[in-house]
């Protein structure tokens, strides 16, 4: 059975502007380095930040019909994920549709297939991160599921989910895991604030973290020339 | 026999500021979807846009000799428009030739293989489409066709076609075609201002287009919750 | 025996400005075209040009100690060398160890993998030029070798040669052949500048570079039409 | 935490032969095209059929350490299911780890990342279906985990899942649809037999599945000739 | 409008057993090194070499309705010719389309995409050359052309050019050309039974072809040592 | 200049043998891991194993003129090493060279690029390692060096170095270090045979490697069930 599903749980929602602020990469290892998705991933414009609660879909190949489907679904903090069920790099979503996700306060899209009309995009201001840019339309034929749990460019996506995504990537934070993890990479954040004085300073890597011992041992030799 | 066509049909030339000015997605979709560049074609620098007749040029892999004798060819509105005749992505085209092609009113290159001297280029404002960036340079000792119909990016394109080219990619018209087209496409973008207003106005595409039957008769069921 | 070597000849690094003024292409043509790091090599940001000498390091996949041992081999107007000892795009390298490289005066990173912090690293201007972008970081376990001979991204890099990197891609430039190309990357400038003005005046290559016999010995015909 | 999980729910490993006879391509469809692994999974020797309960098992990328952890969770009538953590070609198993496998009644294995002794293997007639062919080695210097729900390829396997794969790829079957989904097949199956038979018969697909109206109602017209 | 052509030229068919056994790699160079398919069509078992006159197909992305409409326009010494209109690798074709092909006599399919059943398509002797190898299955819910020209893996395809595919991939050959093409891949080979004689004999190609002189005014050098 | 280099050092000849029944993993791992060129070279045929003195040579893109200087270069028991000096796919190898070439006693070819008339060298028993398959010819228009150091798919190749090839991919042994290679591979079987029959038994790599412990230092947990 092919379903839309119009209740999910975006409790966790609130969290997303603070995920946003610390960025994929520190929140991808606070989380023990989970969750990323595949780095064929990018940005349409840079620089680009954004977080908040998954709306999932999924779409044949050359079709965007259910898109339309999920941005019924779509709130005010929203971000749309679309993953196609077969390998597609046509140009899925272009600036109709953003206007559409805009319009309900959508904060951005991240999709494992194309996109156009990127320079309207850019000047809207609306953040998408994608697999490709490609003007090659799609029709509206096929039907496929709104809001179940998908898997999008190599990471599970449950409805609801958190999910970061800047200029190094696309991460999804599960939401029952989002305190946990936001509490990880405040601190990880204040820790690497003192390092970054330190290395600025001129402190070494290799003093800071106590690295020579340890590199001695696994058997590494520091010698004046190879000859 | 390999040969260099000196006479070509720009009759339609035109008409390419306005296909210029709908852009690469409107003018697919206006002509059935066909026509379109493969997308690893990308520009050089963002946002670009240009349209023009195309002046054909095929290349020896590793080879630029006959770009030479395809400049003598353009003539001011003319996209070059070049093709190796085996994978290559060595920098086939830079700054000298560039200077070259602006000096007689060409409008872009298309190339599929690399390019190099982009920082110039971009300050040149003179905007190039390639399958990549490469410093490679190439030598001059093969000879090729010029202005004969070629296959570029998986597209035929015969001298004095429109090609339209901006950050979606890059789409050929066929000369006899573009009055057609520039009609269908100027009624697309009216019925998408349209649609438009309706989406900022926050009308969902699902009730412009109908679609909630039709996605019933196919098999959608909206559902509360997947358990 | 796993290595770090200490002591490495500098001595061409006084040329290493001028040859970042004249650009990779330049360079590349001036040595024979050889050098030339692949081209899937490209920098986080435009524009960007640097050389300078290199230290070299090589890292286990997914595994970034090395590079805290090479961060302190590193001085002023040094360029950080990255290769992987097998496939790997993980984000090696990012803000933190930026900061600690720019305090020591280095001028970039080449690393045949990827890199994460992007948006901070554009904001520090620090540059970068990776296989990839991604977010997923790396562990500290495994020991490789610093300043020996690595081959990174098609070319052999010897500690201390120049390496030179712009919008266009990297080259690497011996150091005991440095002052020989930086002779004749300057005429070629120099011959370019002459062109350049008869390019812009509208003469075409093919009577610049007397081309026209040549092509016409090897069979090439122009005719007015193909039919 | 990082975990290996002892006890899998193998239920459904009595259906795995009665798939496994069916194929992947027959199986994919039955189950409403879900499951299939991305295509780049592919067997190093043809014919190759199998099907069995997954154990699942992540690795670090360049360390299959983790591989010796779960090849004691496998049973007879078991498929290893192994993804990296990030993108890794290294050879991360060869003919000892398969002699391992092998002496266990492990079926075969699934590897999103390369694999090496390919011409023991082959000779084994241990079946393997690998991104990649390597022979560069691993260390055994990091954990993950075994035996959780993994995304393998671009499909989430859960442990004790079936696992199917031939010489057109790889599907995963969850446990709790296998016997509807081999009932399903088998009906496919009967039916495409008869299909068999009138096609041989040289009956059109056209007349079989009464496609004519259809095609005339879409728009497509039968003309002599294009001109 | 989208049609399909009912008529074509096969007149050139007679020469098609003769071009198949000339080869690939004979015709190509014996038409000037034009009209070859991309590299990345590759036969899905090897050896295998066909030629025979082309029915060409157009498909939309996961959607082979039209290969049905195709087939019944298929005779005896065709090769079926598919294209998708955008990028797909799913599984578009399987042992069914290739039983009802056979039926009619046609030789091989070449398809720039992705075919099933590849284990029963390889017993049942029915040559098929594609980008990939894909379980996934496709709908039928999209017309477009049958029997019109078409680019398919970068070459133009008209219906009835005749196509040759072996080992080393596809290529076309202009029906109109066909016979002077037969001419001097004839050539081609008795000149090449020469040469391997002398090959074999041990004669080198610096000789055969009177090489030493050329290398030499071009620069080149022969030294006993580098040093 | 350009040269052709007439005398290298084939002592380390002697050990091809002895490496080639080894094999390309073995061989890897017993010089540290290092010498494995890019596993995108494939054999042309399954299984082929081969090891012999390296005979280098660069080619332009697009010409394979220098394969016939290097063939004068080859002698019994050498094995052609060919690199292309910027990315090119063309089919520079064919039936006649590898007449010439076996009619010298050369064991096979290494080249990262394209090869064609694959069936043919497939009955002939000529093992070739390529990056491709191509129909697509070449020209004799321009010169490189022959027996000069060269990069080749990721690796630095000596001219009388050992190249040692099988299906596990191509690896490259310093002539200096040949020695002391074998004996550590001899080491590596022997030790390996052992292994085998232990593994064969049923016994685990856990604990024929001692890994419970350390795995528990790390802090891997084995646990019943993941709820």
């Amino acid at each position: 059975m092919t379903i839309c599903v119009t209740t999910i749980d975006r409790s966790a929602g609130t969290l997303a502007n603070s995920l946003a602020e610390l960025g994929v990469a520190t929140v991808h290892e606070a989380q023990g380095r989970k969750g990323l998705l595949d780095a064929g991933l990018r940005p349409i414009y840079r620089p680009a930040s954004i977080a908040g609660t998954a709306v999932t879909c999924e779409v044949a190949p050359g079709d965007n019909w259910m898109i339309h489907v999920a941005v019924e679904q779509c709130q005010q903090g929203d971000v749309l994920v679309v993953t196609p069920t077969s390998l597609c790099h046509d140009g899925y979503f272009g600036d109709l549709l953003a206007t559409s996700l805009q319009s309900r306060g959508v904060r951005g899209l991240i999709i494992n297939a194309g996109v156009r009309d990127i320079a309207t995009l850019t000047e809207m201001k609306f953040p998408v991160w994608s697999a490709a840019v490609c003007a090659q339309g799609t029709v509206k034929e096929t039907i496929a599921n709104v809001n179940t749990t998908i898997v999008c460019a190599g990471q599970t996506i449950v409805p609801g989910d958190l999910v970061v995504a800047d200029d190094d990537g696309v991460v999804v934070v599960r939401k029952e895991e989002a305190i946990a993890v936001l509490d990880k990479a405040r601190q990880r954040v204040a820790n690497e604030e003192d390092k970054r004085v330190r290395f600025e300073a001129g402190e070494l890597g290799l003093d800071i973290y106590n690295m020579r011992e340890r590199l001695a041992e696994k058997g590494l030799r520091w010698i004046e020339s190879e000859d």
